[in-house]
């Protein structure tokens, strides 16, 4: 009888760094285990974390399935980009401080399997097309909004990297050009308006005034603590203020939305990240604008939906995108 | 001796259709005939006359070079969107007024060849990457600027269609979600600050507080002859308000090709149409707002060229678009 193969899947995050295991078949997700990022403690402490990490989720794996050290046939692992694939380099990243640092093989020699590396939105884009909201697409577009807003796409049915593995910025695309100046230089970013902190910020603008809302007493008034959560959660309640923001988030993201819809005419788009817990309040109207800006033949072959993997996206995607490059069956 | 083989293309534009033949190899193009779109002649006579059209180009073919008929392998018709490439549908058209009308297959039972059927954006975009400005590139974005503004994908070497064949709409994307309404419905798309009649209006505003330019004098004072190509020509010969406006019509388009490097990561970004003649004056503040706006990994993977085959990108794209679906050699 052939034995269950397994893949490990490593989500390198700004915040935190996730770890966890599958089946090669994507039946079955093993462990999911989760730690702090400290960009503090250097380059080195932080693959020797990420292998000491591998190791305790194959420790588990095996004590729970009777796999053995054998069954694993490696590492996909998922950074902030951008990353150089051929080479297993992350190139730069903005919160480590790392300059094209060899994350890959640096892994794969710490635990002795082959490894991956492939950009983190990317990874999360194709977790949810292969086992989560975005299965059965052809097209797909992901939005990954969290303290960023990252993107992929994944194109007949395989990730599209582009030319230089720099694709899928998508949260770099501006909705406006003499908007807001985003942290990436350019202006009018869709994150300048929809990320998690822009999201938090246009909170505090509107309490600015001294209105009346949930969302003051939620952070008793201390509202540098307001977070994107708070404004969901006052949003669900029926707070004023807070249902506007959710709205006007929506007409952003919406806009944004409609422009890939009318470039790329995917049949499904996938929101993930903190979003996809906003429920209705955000998708109604992100669906709405989307209708209101895009062609009706591209809007019809589409639907707009939330990831429903959670914080276990890059991880699964990262053993998916390890799966594209090392078919289990060769 | 294998003898050559022809195929023809026909590029059905808003206000004129072109017909012209090519060898199947792209290496030699035959007649480029060129009249009028009438819409006020209803489909039966378009067909009729398109069919004319090809008939006289295969005739100077035939005579030019001694080509048979049954040297020809088909027809590639390019034609303005939305269209329903399997059915060889023309979904409508605003210009002349068809719904569902299948001019595929019109065509090919008025000349008995085959035929097929694609956008006429996307085939511009072919065109240009067959023979033309874009060739050699793997990922290649095209836009032509004219009375609209439409665009074309290539993705690993192949005309992307999206899922419902409605992908490539770079012109409406919006570049200021709180911008001009477009005549397409959405509000800021880069068509409605950027196509040919939006530069000739923004030029009008410019001239409406009654600075002295040589624009007025193009057109005798008759403002509303002004057209992209008098701003352009102005702009050549160092006219301040045309400088000004071309240099404002770079920003826009910037704007929208590094939202498009961005997302999509292209090795070639093609813009073709009047722009194409512009020069200098308008793909240098392009590349210049580019730069400070996109990625510099997607910046230094991309070249930014004006297309080459001016009127004929149209046909000689159609031409390729029907050799994609029937290779010379099948």
């Amino acid at each position: 009888m052939k034995r269950t193969a397994y893949v490990l899947g490593v989500d390198l995050g700004g915040t935190k760094i996730s770890v966890g295991a599958m089946t090669a078949d994507g039946s079955r997700r093993l462990g999911l285990h989760s730690q702090p990022t400290l960009a503090a403690e250097g380059a080195d402490a932080v693959v020797g974390r990420i292998a000491s990490m591998i190791e305790s989720v194959m420790a588990q794996a095996m004590a729970e399935t009777g796999a053995l050290r054998g069954d694993f046939l490696g590492v996909g692992i998922g950074s902030p980009g951008p990353i150089d694939r051929e080479a297993g380099l992350v190139i730069t990243t903005p919160n480590l401080g790392w300059h094209d640092f060899p994350l890959r093989d640096r892994i794969a020699s710490d635990v002795g399997l082959r490894a991956t590396l492939d950009n983190d939105a990317n990874c999360a884009t194709l977790g949810e097309w292969w086992i989560g909201a975005a299965r059965g697409g052809r097209n797909v577009v992901g939005l990954t909004i969290g303290t960023g807003i990252g993107g992929g796409l994944i194109i007949d049915g395989k990730l599209y990297h582009g030319s230089s593995d720099a694709a899928g910025e998508i949260g770099h695309t501006s909705i406006d050009a003499a908007g807001r100046r985003c942290n990436c230089g350019n202006y009018g970013c869709l994150e300048a308006y929809a990320s998690g902190p822009a999201i938090a910020d246009r909170a505090r603008e509107a309490l600015a005034g001294g209105e009346d809302s949930l969302l003051t007493t939620m952070v008793r008034g201390r509202l540098e603590q307001l977070t994107a959560q708070h404004v969901y959660e006052a949003s669900a309640q029926g707070d004023d203020v807070a249902r506007e923001v959710v709205r006007e988030t929506a007409r952003y993201i919406g806009t944004g939305v409609a422009n890939l819809l009318n470039i790329f005419n995917p049949d499904v788009v996938v929101l993930a990240g903190g979003v996809a817990q906003a429920g209705e309040d955000l998708f109604g109207p992100v669906r709405t604008e989307v209708r209101r800006r895009a062609f009706r033949p591209a809007v019809e072959a589409c639907r707009i939906v939330p990831g429903t993997l959670g914080g276990a996206a890059g991880v699964v995607g990262a053993v998916a995108t390890f799966l594209a490059r090392h078919p289990a069956e060769a």
